[in-house]
């Protein structure tokens, strides 16, 4: 029998095998196994038929830009997004955030996401923060438009504004990308960051082809300690995944479905395991609200 | 010299004394001193000259409402707020909102502050939930208009919306308020939930007379293991207390300044000392952007 993690309950359904046409829009977010390097992810989706990986940068430069690259094409996988540029107002964003939109260049990625910083320090200025989000934006357009990368600004749970993340709101975050052309700035969807928004299901309507990047975790309580590690697997939580799944399908997203689970207990438990559990979940919860086919 | 709670560093003004005008505005909400009886906080109120205080029903039900109302009317103070009702998805919820009006009218006391309450056990149905708040408080109403009792909606920070509060926004409560007369739904202005909502200063000039409460703590990083304790002293975070206590003098509010500090460090220190702190802060960073005179 199969046991989901980290919850250690029973699988109330089979693994999908690779090749299942339920996990034809899955992706693993590295992040979700985050005791795995790079290679050992990519193995590790290869043989569970997940086709689509979310890269970091960190561990993405202890295997080499071109090495992953290489690697990730001969696994046959594809890469749907990298985390994470923004930082704004921390010391070389520019250029940090202009390598990048290069590394995401050289895997064939086409969005880069941006976590917009918190507050600078010591400052109680949260308005000038998030102008600052929006210069830094409108100062990035060119070099993404020159690489062919898509910006995705990833609006975070207010819990984040002060130290993580200044745009809280996804109505907030397409005030910022309206101003430039779709194809250059997006948004990122993520489940956690926005269930709780009044309003979310038209904001998603509004964002359109503007959604860059759909990311799926729970929101769990109580709330372990340490916050930033407190999200749930898909299914584990107080989420309504099928209103929100509907909601960006209709806005016409048909990219890849991400699955970015920060949590401590998950990171415990065996990286094969994990791609378990997040498969099932993905063919119980989401994939029936999908279009069929591959993600575009 | 002073010492500041729970930072331990030093004071930076000395401790206004029981009648300078600089605490005429000021209030304390009795779970800033959680390990007080309601007679030990009203002493120490009086004690520190601090007129007015908020009442929370769990240790008024230790002491006895009359008995609470003539030690409160003995020692001078006035009640600013009653904290509890709301919890609309709760089983006798109309019975425990009308024992909390009845309570207040008791003590003289203006305002029930609402906290709404999160999803019922199982459900993912957050529109539906909010929905219930609605339904909840325009049933409540007669009974507070006919006590004379103020209801006010407290929204709460997005971290609580699936097991305490689903009302995210003060937009969002003030689209529930204005369904009903101003001087029977009111709203809750807490820096601590509301800091970082997009917008926050327009949604208080929209408030205008419907602000029934005005209460603040600091959002403080790194979030404590337990975020429902996790707030901080009035100069001790990241929140912006010029911008926020200026737009609601703008938009006319009058009453009280109520200090509502959840905070376990600050629960350990002596009950003196926290109000001497919470005086020092509210007098250097509060007091300033008031008008003069005693509040109404």
């Amino acid at each position: 029998m199969n046991t989901d993690v980290p919850t250690g309950t029973p699988a109330r359904i089979p693994t999908p095998e690779p090749g299942d046409p339920r996990l034809a829009r899955l992706a693993l977010n590295q992040r979700t196994t985050a005791s795995w390097t790079l290679p050992e992810a990519v193995r590790g989706c290869a043989d569970a038929g997940i086709g689509t990986i979310g890269v970091w940068r960190e561990p993405l430069a202890e295997t080499g830009v071109q090495a992953a690259a290489r690697m990730i094409g001969d696994a046959g996988l594809r890469v749907s997004s990298l985390c994470r540029g923004g930082f704004f107002t921390s010391g070389d964003w520019l250029g940090e955030n202009i390598a990048a939109l290069d590394e995401a260049a050289a895997l064939d990625c086409p969005t880069l996401v941006l976590v917009p910083g918190g507050l600078p320090e010591g400052s109680r200025d949260l308005n000038g923060a998030r102008q600052r989000v929006a210069e830094a934006i409108a100062e990035l357009v060119p070099h993404a438009r020159a690489r062919g990368v898509r910006l995705a600004i990833e609006p975070m749970h207010p819990i984040f504004a002060a130290d993580r993340g200044v745009i809280s709101t996804l109505a907030h975050a397409l005030d910022l990308a309206e101003q430039h052309p779709p194809e250059v700035v997006g948004v990122v969807v993520d489940t956690f960051h926005l269930w709780w928004e009044p309003g979310v299901l038209a904001q998603i309507a509004r964002a359109g082809e503007r959604i860059a990047c759909y990311q799926v975790s729970d929101w769990i309580t109580p709330l372990p300690p340490d916050a930033l590690l407190g999200r749930g697997v898909v299914g584990d939580g107080h989420i309504d995944f099928t209103a929100l799944t509907r909601a960006v399908v209709a806005a016409g997203y048909r990219g890849p479905v991400e699955v970015e689970v920060f949590n401590a207990e998950l990171w415990a438990a065996p990286g094969a395991q994990v791609l378990a559990t997040c498969a099932r979940r993905h063919a119980e919860l989401i994939a029936p609200h999908l279009p069929k086919g591959r993600s575009t």
